[in-house]
């Protein structure tokens, strides 16, 4: 089905973009290209929510001085398995690579690492993390908190961000299971979408500004909140406000970072949040060497039968039966590699005015 | 409300009947003792389930030899930060706390400290290695697999078990945040009080033997499934087996244990699983010394900062607001120290079937 809202771009010439623009605004060449990179692995996997549509904002922030282009990123504690690393607030895209390979390196000395970091920002999709740590036979673990957008259980305002958590385990024929998941009942895009597309959400979404359920996304994004994972009580929505809550601790709290309600907000029109409690954004990245576990190979062969194993069970009535957990993106990554990728109209428009601040050609 | 059929014991008695029952069975006196607390322990936090009501289980399983009472636990592979544990089949409650020793003293050498366990049991509740972790000031971390009962998204057959994760972050004034959550939708326990009742269960819980949603819990355990937090697509379901995967992988597969629907059976019934994918039960436990990423002091008083500020969260309609994981668990635990701790007759029934098998008097 061709949509007239959306255009098709080769994902090299967006990468490149983006990548041009991190540099009009002095992000060193090294780190333009993986953040670009970054951006293009999330269009490449379907999250579009992450990838090239939010260049606008890093570029608005870069060009406003709320994003430091060539931070000085230091390591302020650190033992042989941990570090806590200030970014120096600079683009998480920049500093989420360097904490990630820290925890890297560490696991690679003494079996595994584990990063805190403060003074970041958004650091793009937390998968691209894990799948960095695959390529050194590490499984990684990549956290971060995000502006406040979910309810606590029986809370009626925005407390915590969407905190996604990734974690990856390769297989030896397989590809990797990639778990990369946000801990609200739905993700942000969807309600975002039914906006767009002027329908109504299920039950178990969100609640709005008064704190009683709503099935009108509207009714969310005008001071309503998103409901974690699980979503009522009845249903375990105390669990995903665990999750959500676990994950700002380690991500903000541990490292020195904002947390809760007061991390930062990452948007253009930047508004202050209530109060400081850290310094910027923060995240958390593990990695732990297979081998230090296990022999590399049979792990590699279990996770083939346990893939295989997972895909063979009883399907669902009306469904065709589980999914590994990355085979969506997976399979948007092979069709957007040789179709191309979509964007709609609204972000080439941003897209567009990004050219304009940054004198970068989009067309 | 009295219950008629509950009576209510001082935990102490209950305690050092389990510690003589383990004795009885040849299980060596510190660790009768220490498996003792952690069944105590859980009964005291309210998690009825995972306390005394499982001795008979454990009693039996010591009797018919399919637990061995004194297993040499080895370690056979470790680097400065990890270890895996062969369990050699002990009582979980033996093993569990051993590798659980062994993470938190890595912690304490290398900054933290992860062990993965095969060849083990039932491990009690995962609450109590956090909160030994806080002891030394250390952030634990306890997963485990568990027989299975939980369809995957899109399945209609038992793959996984409840999988729970526990971790604990440490207040100075408050009282410790403690996360301590299975990963379905609904807790079993929960279930079997419908069934008792015979009520009625929310949708979303549970599946039919064919894989259609049910409300009826009789209709779950006669070859039903549990269903993984979110329930379903739209809600999430996805999310809530992406964390029943992990926890599995993490605990089954990493240090060569039996995963998935290949994990043992835990019941005086023994039915061998279809196939044998590794050795026993598996776990998987971390510590993380909090002076590894941030001064002591700092982070306590941000924990009680963080409390603070969910804790005043506007409430939802009808509700008395968020409360902080942990809180009902604490608070069980104040009235029960006090009060003693109910049991329902069933389990009395059960418990003087395990004075008769060990001999050691219950009345």
């Amino acid at each position: 089905m061709a949509d007239p809202e959306v255009t098709v771009f080769p994902i090299g010439r967006l990468q490149e973009f983006c990548e041009r623009v991190f540099r009009s605004f002095g992000v060193p060449d090294d780190e333009s290209k993986e953040a670009a990179e970054i951006l293009a692995l999330a269009d490449l996997r379907g999250i579009d929510s992450h990838g090239i549509a939010r260049l606008h904002a890093y570029a608005t922030m870069l060009q406003n001085g709320r994003i430091n282009p060539r931070p000085e990123i230091t390591t302020v504690r650190e033992t042989p398995s941990t570090a806590t690393v200030d970014g120096d607030n600079g683009l998480g895209l920049v500093v989420g690579p360097r904490a990630n390979r820290i925890a890297m390196d560490k696991a690679d000395e003494v079996g595994t690492g584990w990063v805190a970091v403060r003074g970041s920002n958004h650091f793009g999709i937390a998968g691209y993390y894990v799948l960095e740590a695959l390529q050194r036979d590490q499984l990684g673990w990549a956290m971060t908190n995000t502006t406040k957008i979910v309810a606590p259980l029986w809370g009626s305002e925005r407390m915590l961000g969407t905190n996604p958590i990734a974690i990856a385990f390769p297989g030896h024929e397989e590809p990797p299971i990639v778990i990369d998941m946000a801990s609200p009942a739905a993700a942000f895009g969807k309600l975002e979408m039914a906006i767009r597309k002027e329908e109504s959400i299920p039950e178990g979404w969100a609640i709005d500004r008064e704190g009683h359920p709503t099935s009108d996304p509207a009714a969310m994004v005008d001071g309503g909140a998103m409901l974690p994972l699980g979503s009522t009580r009845d249903r375990g929505g105390h669990k995903g406000y665990c999750l959500g809550a676990m994950i700002d601790i380690l991500s903000g709290v541990l490292g020195g970072a904002n947390w809760g309600p007061f991390t930062p907000i990452f948007t253009t029109e930047f508004e202050e949040p209530a109060r400081r409690v850290g310094v910027g954004l923060g995240h958390f990245f593990g990695g732990m060497r297979i081998d230090a576990f296990s022999d590399v190979d049979r792990f590699k062969r279990q996770i083939d039968d346990w893939i295989r194993t997972f895909r063979a069970t009883r399907p669902a009535p009306g469904t065709e039966g589980p999914i590994i957990p990355g085979d969506p993106e997976r399979e948007a990554e092979l069709v957007r590699r040789r179709d191309g990728t979509p964007l709609v109209a609204a972000v080439i428009d941003d897209l567009r005015e990004v050219s304009q601040l940054s004198g970068v050609p989009f067309d």
